[in-house]
C-alpha cells in the first residue's frame, strides 16, 4: 500500500498516481518565455494561459544555480538546506572551497524521501556538479549530462544515458547539454515511467543569449516540445527557475563590473578583508565568475560600519546588508555567510580584484544574474489548480504546486 | 563677436565653432544598443569604444518622458525646471492636468539661452507634446514630426517640414515618426547647420519589442545610421536616452499591474486618495498609461503612515517615499508631488483603477518605464574626453558634456 503523503522538511506532499514531472529551466527570466512566445517558438507553453496553472515565483537569494535546485528539491530556504552558493569560506577548514559536496546538506530532500517510501524517481542535471547534491540519499536513478557517458547502473541506476538520450556526449559549454536533459527527461518517463521526475538544465544559452533573439528562442523552443512530450505522456508538468538573467554591461556591451576587493584593499591593509563570489564554480567561460552578489569576511568586527558605509557609496551597489540582515531576509545559514552581503544593481556585476577574473571566455556581452534582480522567475504547470492560497510563490513550491494543489 | 560662453540654470557651457547634435534616444534602455551592435546594425556606434566617449549616466525618476527632456535642455533636475510628469494634480487648480504647457515651466532652457545669444538652434520632437515645452521662448527653429504638416516659417522657422525630411506625415504610432526626426535632422544640419540641435524621437518602437528582436535592432540601425551622417557633417554628436525600458508582464506575457487606486479604495472611503499616474498622456495606445511610478494624495495628513505601510506590503512594490524622502532622492518639486511617491519593481507597473486602464491597444505584451528600474542610459559622444570629472554622470549633463568636456 502506499502512502497517502510524504512529510519533508515539516511539509506534507501529497502521494500521486500520475507522474510528476519538476523541470528547473537554469536562468529563465520570465521575458524568454514571452519573448518565444511571441515569436511563435512556445505554442504549448502560451496554451498554459487558460487551461494551466501560472504564476510568477521569487527565488533564493543568492539568485544563483545550487542554492536555488536544493531549495526546489528539498522545499525550504538555504537557512534549512544549507546550501547557499556554489562556493563558500569554510571557517572550519580555513579554506576557500566549492560547496557542491554532499556534506554541506543540512536536510533531506523531497526525492529521497518520496523514494523511501517506494516511489521511483529520477532526476537528470545538465552539469555534474550538481548531482550528487540532488541524488543524496537517493534510491533512484540520478545522473547527469556532462558525465553521462560514465554512467554505471549500479552508481547512477541507468546503464546507458546516451543511448536513453539518443544523442553523443555534448559539450559541458552547450545548448545541447541542456538538450541531453530533456531527451533523457522524455525517454525516462516513456520507458521508467518514474513518480517523480527532477530536471535541471544549464544555462549557458542565457548567460550569452538575450530573450527574443535567435538563440534564444530556439532553446526555449527546445523546452517548449520537451514540455508538451512530457504532457503527451501523462505527466503533471511544473516548470521554474533557479533564477532570471539580465544583461550587465553599457550599451556597446562593456561588462559593468565593481571589483570589491581592489577597492577594499586601497581602502584597508591588503589581507584585512576576504571578498568571496558564491557564483565561483570550475565552469567560468561563460560568465567569468561574475555575479550581483558577493559577502565580505572582515578581520576585525570593528571595520563593520565603515566598511558598509564605503561599499554602499560605490555606483551600481543595490545593497549593503551585514551577516544578520540578511540572513533574516534572505533566509541564509549565518554560518556560511560573511559579515557583510552585498547586491549589485541590475546592470552591475561584482568582481574581487581585477587580475583575479579571466575574461577571455566572455565571447559574447556579459550577461548573469545572482541579485534581487533576478528574483522573479516564472512557475508554470499544465494543470488547472483549485483555489490556490494568497502567498508569496517562491521556486521552491514547486512539489508543493505540484502534489498539493493541481487538480 | 561670439561669446566664450552661456551660463544657464548655473552652469558655464562653452561656445562651440562646430555644431553639437544632441540626440535623446526614447526608451532607450542600454541593451537595445548592445544587442544592436551584436547583431551588426550598429557598427557606427560600435565605432565609438576606443575613438568616442562613452559612459552610463543617471536619468531623472520619475524615469518618463517630459521630465526628463526637460532636464537635459534644462541641464537641471525637475525640483528647479518644474516638470516632474506628463500629467499631475494642479492644487492651484484643483484639477489632474497635463503638463506640457509652457507655464508650467520654471526655468529657461540651454536651447533658448544659446540661441539668445546669437547662435542657431534647432529642435526636432517626435510628438507634439513636448514641442512647446522645448521651444520655450525659443527664436530658432522647433518642430514635431506629429505635426510636420502644419509648419509656418513664423512659427516654426521653417516652412516645409515634409520636404526637409523627405517623407510623408508619419502616423504617431509608428517607428517612422522618429524616422521623420532622424532625417530632417540631418537635413536641417546640411541646409542650415545650426550651432545647437536637439532631436528626440518617440520609444513606440521600444514599448512594443525587446532589445535585439528584428524591430528593435532595425530602429537601432535607423538611429546608427542618423548618427553617422551627422558625425560625417561634422558635428559633435552626443547620444542619450529619456529613460530606459523594460518587460512588465509575466512568462505569458500578461501584464504584472497593481492597480494601487483600487487598493486604496478597499482601505479607506472612495475619494480619500488620489492616485496620479504622471505617465499618462494622450497617446496611451502602447502602454495603457501603465508606468511603474505613482503618486497619491491623501485627504488627511493622519493617513500617511498606515497608507504607507499597507501600500509597501503589496507584492510588486519596490519603494514608498513619503513627500519629503522623494522630493530629496529623486530631486523633484515638493508642490507638484502627493503625499506618497510609489515606485514599482522592475516586472510591474501601477495603474488606478482597473475600470480606467484600456488595455486593448496593447497589441504585445507590455513594456514600459517610470522606476528606479529604468534610470540607467548610454551618454556617448563621437569625441574624446580629456580627463572626465569622477562624478554621477546625469543624462541632464549631455550639454556640459558635449560643449565643456570633448576634445
Amino acid at each position: 500500500m502506499t502512502p497517502k503523503f510524504v512529510t519533508v522538511n515539516g511539509r506534507a506532499y501529497r502521494w500521486s498516481e500520475r507522474p510528476l514531472v519538476v523541470v528547473c529551466v537554469d536562468g529563465c527570466e520570465p521575458d524568454y518565455v514571452n519573448q518565444a512566445i511571441e515569436a511563435g517558438f512556445a505554442p504549448w507553453i502560451a496554451s498554459l494561459n487558460g487551461s494551466g496553472t501560472c504564476l510568477t515565483a521569487d527565488c533564493v537569494v543568492p539568485s544563483f544555480t545550487n542554492p536555488n535546485n536544493l531549495s526546489i528539491v528539498t522545499g525550504v530556504p538555504p537557512s534549512v538546506h544549507g546550501i547557499c552558493g556554489n562556493y563558500f569560506w569554510d571557517a572550519e577548514a580555513g579554506a576557500e572551497v566549492m560547496m557542491n559536496d554532499a556534506k554541506y546538506l543540512r536536510t533531506g530532500t523531497i526525492l529521497a524521501a518520496f523514494a523511501n517510501a517506494g516511489a521511483k524517481v529520477a532526476v537528470v542535471t545538465a552539469k555534474d556538479k550538481l548531482r550528487a547534491l540532488l541524488g543524496h540519499r537517493l534510491k533512484g536513478i540520478c545522473f547527469s549530462a556532462e558525465k553521462s557517458d560514465q554512467v554505471t547502473l549500479a552508481e547512477n541506476g541507468v546503464a546507458d544515458a546516451l543511448g536513453l538520450a539518443g544523442m553523443a556526449l555534448p559539450s559541458v559549454y552547450s545548448a545541447a547539454l541542456s538538450e541531453f536533459v530533456f531527451n533523457a527527461g522524455v525517454a525516462l518517463l516513456e520507458r521508467e515511467r518514474p513518480d517523480i521526475m527532477y530536471l535541471s538544465t544549464t544555462d549557458y544559452v542565457q548567460h550569452k543569449h538575450a530573450p527574443g533573439t535567435p538563440a534564444a528562442n530556439a532553446f526555449t523552443g527546445m523546452l517548449d516540445a520537451c514540455l508538451r512530450r512530457l504532457d503527451m505522456l501523462g505527466a503533471t508538468v511544473v516548470f521554474t527557475a533557479d533564477h532570471g538573467m539580465n544583461a550587465k554591461t553599457d550599451a556597446l556591451g562593456r561588462p559593468n563590473i565593481v571589483f570589491l576587493q581592489d577597492a577594499l584593499d586601497a581602502w584597508y591593509v591588503a589581507g584585512a578583508t576576504r571578498v568571496i563570489l558564491p557564483i565561483t564554480d570550475p565552469y567560468v567561460v561563460h560568465h567569468g565568475a561574475l555575479g550581483s552578489y558577493a559577502t565580505v569576511y572582515l578581520s576585525m568586527p570593528a571595520m563593520r560600519d565603515d566598511a558598509l558605509r564605503r561599499i554602499a557609496a560605490i555606483s551600481g551597489i543595490e545593497l549593503v546588508l551585514t551577516r544578520t540582515e540578511a540572513c533574516a531576509r534572505f533566509e541564509l545559514p549565518e554560518d556560511r555567510v560573511g559579515d557583510l552581503v552585498i547586491v549589485a544593481e541590475r546592470l552591475t556585476v561584482i568582481g574581487t580584484s581585477r587580475h583575479r577574473h579571466d575574461l577571455s571566455g566572455l565571447t559574447a556581452p556579459l550577461r548573469s544574474h545572482g541579485g534581487v534582480s533576478e528574483q522573479r522567475v516564472p512557475l508554470l504547470a499544465n494543470r488547472p489548480a483549485d483555489a490556490l492560497p494568497s502567498r508569496r510563490w517562491r521556486n521552491f513550491d514547486a512539489f508543493d504546486l505540484g502534489l498539493n494543489h493541481l487538480r
